[in-house]
């Protein structure tokens, strides 16, 4: 037995660093925290340029607390764009993390300037915006990887390969939920994160939808391997009053026609993150919670229930070793998982300008599509709950244009 | 600190145990035994009679098996329920666990035959036949107990006292599944329970629905307080193909229009009996899990959360504190739940016998409108599937005509 | 898939129930109600005699509660021993659940009348009266039943058999705890368990490392199927002051040199009844914890952890599936083990009385030489610790006389 | 209710991050990894030099993979400590993370360069060096950091400051157990970590005993706020054959006399990384599970248990709160503590090097004192170990010299 064996994830691939910079993340937000740390952790990143807040003040403090140089702290991201991509030592990404009803026009500007985008989700707050964004990504070539951490904790890519592998045979049944409590109470005026993510004119058609809904419905597709063929909604305020729902209620069917729930609230006290997944087949099921991200429960048909735990051997799956660091027991949670986020982007990243391509199934970002897929299920989320509850059907993957 | 303090539960009241007649529960059956094992816990009840099977030959080994004598084992429940009704050491109640559709001709036949009944669930096969039952109750004065064993465990009368009491303010959003594995593959031949479970003509209009179904809802109903007062439900079959759904998504409304989930399937890998409850309110949230019946947890708004775990002291109010045999952290679990059923079955029924009133909150007995609600809910999940996923209203508790 | 097979261990073996008489029991006791319930639930006993309390009014009131008849309360148990020893429809067998130190007396008195003896731990108060009791038992023949429930539990005879069958390889390492809190705060004064518990004329050498010292100590020897050799033990008083300790550490050696730790505290608040179990060997290794009976963690070297759930298949050894009543999922707890441990008491007397021999491992009672064992090792930590912690052997399990 | 609010351990205090160097870390270890994400994580440091393997190829492709340029890469640490003290941009501290033999004469090549030192634990080999360390500490006014990483997990700092505050009033009684497995098998030949811990000239006189008894002992020390003042050990081989312990039992008292148990194995399979500590005193308990780091489970005497769970509010403590980065429910886990050591680390030595003095309790980094203890500790098991299990009084913290 060894407790040794390494991750390459976060030694760089060329003897540098990329360049990073960043739109969104001054004081006050709550993500580009997340970000930066997954970022730094990756090794593969530094931090040079952004344009951290709307406010010029916010901007240019918040640019100091994260050692960004004042001539490339910038008030707008417009004028970084133009000016990091003319510099020889320009940003080789942007990563967008601003409030949802920024992304599309900062995503599209950065593309448009030949940079790279590492883009928060929701995509953007409609959806001729994000097909807009993935014809953009298309004609550009460019990358754009769509941040959705959960899929980078390796206990989710192994549950992904075990599907893919026929551990629960083909799948029958699945329910996803992802419960939070924060919208039980009137929001803290200071958490603008709270305030804009209840406003339609800056969050999209959906709240909770958008603000969650894409991450459980993301997780469940990259699991099971499957789209999310029809949808039917209902829409709840069930926490203090506001003006769009905190909760969501989802029947909905995977391709070839297999029934699943999907559901979210952040209405429930006591639920602080509650993202759990399960996926039951013909052969066995598959459970995991994110809140305990090391362990995934695996029960056979007729034996024994399992207990996977992060670490090599024992089970593990090759693709999910690779997000390993840390021997079984020493824990990792989510910022290990932006750090491989953060790391499998630059990789994507380096390879797209070397015009090299990776081995399949080295790295799985999630990109322009995965982020269209998940506006489509919000917007069909919208579509079904606005039809009082009318079945919608969602385009399929490649269905654009 | 004290480990003692004592349940009068397991305390005969006057100086004489009941006698109990069965109807079902011989060999090959499922729930007989568990009937009996709480009659038998209970020290209230003496099984002298029964028509364990419809099969005579079963019948009667089946007798023997519980020490019944030959003379007071019958082939046909009609014969024992005359025979019965005039023995001078007649039984004093009835048990009837047979497949559902023998329910309702059981339970008139002892009603009209002046026996006390005590039903397992669900109350019949058809609407129809559920409302004559209660009709017929009403009539004859009888106690008619419904066996809805999991609201006998000491932590579900707490979740039900605690949210009487205010413990998660008013309710907004609630979810309760009841999720099982046996229905992933084709039936044991062997295994009865499996085959007449799936027979429209002699499980009702649901399988599923019917058989755990009516657990879950009356788990929700009797915690929260409130009636469902309007379903939408699907059904499928996700499991091995089978006449009758195996699987039912539907969504809720509680009184006050409050939403909810509620959910069932036969088919998920893993899921033993996996009926877990969740109330959130607007102060606080409850989580109680079939599984591990001893814990309830409690999660007060911006407190620390709480295991509340079975025993006296620490939390335990005082209608949960009268289910407590053990001291706390020796366990307690299903079988001890039949017991406080089949105790508080007793105490209901000498009461009626006697004509005496019993303190209110003492016992807290299902009754036959609690079997009639069941059926409601079932009827109008089996209305809203064939209805394409139609809102369907629930008839109120009190109105029966 | 089937939720069916049945055990047998409910179904009393030759047309009727023995008939039980106890010593101890009556009100303001602890553990005769667990008796009783044992008993009833096994349903091969009728309780029909009783010593039930040292007071005679408590005994004559707390027999009324059981439903003994007047004519067959017995103030003191030498008078119920001789009664019920001469009467055609005398008991069958004695339950002894008094405080310590009647044991050997009460336990001496019944089998000299020739009447088979179920005890409860500690077997006495001093290594004489065990060693006499073993004597007197190999003298008459008669059943010598001492009550360590833990060992009926399912995943308990679950973890012995899969020891003995290799699923840990040779064993190297083991470490058990029976932790409680109700030592923390002086005794209620009413709580008369408590105080007796704590008094050396009462209690024995030993007050926690008998209570419930035992138990860890059996527990261990059951499941690792090895005796212990050696022992080196302190006492330590970390609740409120009292004359007896409330916490015992011992390091201990198995057969064959295998280093141990059993530790006993009841002065850990939050702890209930924390008795737990793990053993490890050279191929995996084993943990149950009382708290949760239903589920076995079982760790194969090199696999996936798995978790062992009671029930029928799915990894379930044959002499587990012997104690199995409900499906996986529905629980069974300490309520269960008790009725399983008076229904091998049964069996086993039936066949002492009719020298019929039962297959090998069909039941596996505690007899008198575990006892005697539990004795030799509360002993030992005594004499380690008076002896400033020297190390002390113990006798190995047939070397008495 | 508010996600925000915001750590600043993560925000360089003086516009730059402190340059750091490192001794150990090269390819084919194992912690120096976890040092330099850490370290990464905190935005604190740069690594820019390094002697990172004795092996002067590691050494250089080491370097190349954490960005070192050639010319800061040393084959050699006592010329890395000449060349970096004179550089005008030499490093602000070094990091040793090399096998325990090293440990000593590094930290006092670079002390005596006039640079601070963060060194892994064991401290030392020997006792007379962890002494001779403390003293240089002295003379020099350096930092010398021990790290100690569990400290700095928010729930562990919480439990610290809830004993502080009084939560479970005067202690009574501890245990604490840290079990891993990686010892049950023959070491694989390529894990050189496994080697040098087994070989005396290279650990010190204890295997197991420094490894991972140093980290059980600190983090008892830690957050009991009591000093071990006398041990009794046994050591032991439970795993394939060595030549040195895999198993440590130790009796302990802490000041005033409070008994403790403290044990080590890294020979239990299933046993992952099993670092687990229970403090229990007059008004309740506290318990911690490295591997479930974001929760601690606190039981009140006389209460319901709680679940205190990292996050703002909800029952956390200021100091705990320092060390809070997500919204409760997103994980955190051992990266993200020895970020948090990497940040104190950083305060500690930028305060020491500007000569201001930190506001008492802000931060909260081990230093040489706690190193020497964790040697005074694993020196005096061996000694009782080697007396065949005396009792050794330990010096108490401050009496060196």
């Amino acid at each position: 037995m060894s407790l040794g064996g390494r991750s390459n994830l976060r030694i760089p691939s060329h003897g540098r660093r990329l360049r990073l910079g960043f739109v969104g993340g001054g004081r006050g937000g709550l993500v580009g925290e997340w970000h930066a740390a997954g970022a730094r952790l990756s090794n593969r990143w530094e931090v040079v340029a952004g344009a951290l807040s709307s406010d010029p003040i916010n901007a240019a403090e918040s640019a100091k607390d994260w050692l960004i140089a004042a001539d490339r702290s910038y008030a707008d991201y417009h004028d970084m764009a133009r000016a990091e991509a003319t510099r020889p030592d320009g940003i080789d990404a942007v990563v967008i993390c601003t409030p949802n009803w920024n992304h599309y026009e900062a995503a599209a500007t950065f593309m448009r300037a030949g940079i790279d985008v590492i883009l928060d989700k929701p995509m953007t707050t409609s959806l001729a915006d994000a097909e807009s964004l993935v014809r953009l990504q298309r004609e550009t070539g460019l990358a754009l990887v769509m941040t959705y951490p959960y899929t980078y904790h390796a206990m989710v890519r192994q549950a992904r390969h075990m599907v893919e592998a026929g551990a629960v045979g083909p799948i029958r049944l699945v329910h996803v939920e992802y419960l939070q409590e924060w919208g039980v109470e009137p929001p803290d005026p200071g958490f603008k994160g709270a305030l804009w993510r209840r406003d339609p004119a800056k969050a999209g058609r959906a709240s909770a939808g958008a603000d969650i809904g894409t991450h459980a419905y993301h997780l469940l597709h990259y699991v099971s391997g499957k789209d999310v063929t029809d949808v039917r909604a209902e829409f709840h305020v069930c926490g203090a009053p506001k003006d769009m729902e905190d909760t969501v209620f989802a029947n909905i069917r995977l391709e070839g026609g297999i029934p699943g729930l999907l559901w979210l609230t952040q209405a429930a006290p006591g639920q602080y993150c509650g993202l759990r997944l399960r996926i039951w087949g013909e052969k066995g099921g598959l459970e995991w919670d994110q809140q305990f991200p090391e362990q995934l429960r695996y029960t056979p048909l007729g034996g024994a229930e399992q207990t996977i735990v992060r670490g090599r051997g024992a089970g593990m799956l090759s693709p999910a070793e690779n997000l390993v660091h840390l021997p079984r027991g020493h824990g990792e949670a989510l910022t290990d998982a932006w750090g491989n986020l953060y790391a499998e982007a630059a990789i994507a990243i380096e390879a797209r300008r070397s015009g090299r391509s990776l081995p399949k199934g080295s790295i799985e970002p999630s990109g322009a599509l995965e982020g269209l897929q998940g506006m489509r299920f919000v917007e069909a989320c919208v579509d079904s709950h606005e039809g009082g509850g009318v079945w919608v059907k969602l385009k399929r993957e490649l269905a654009i244009g």
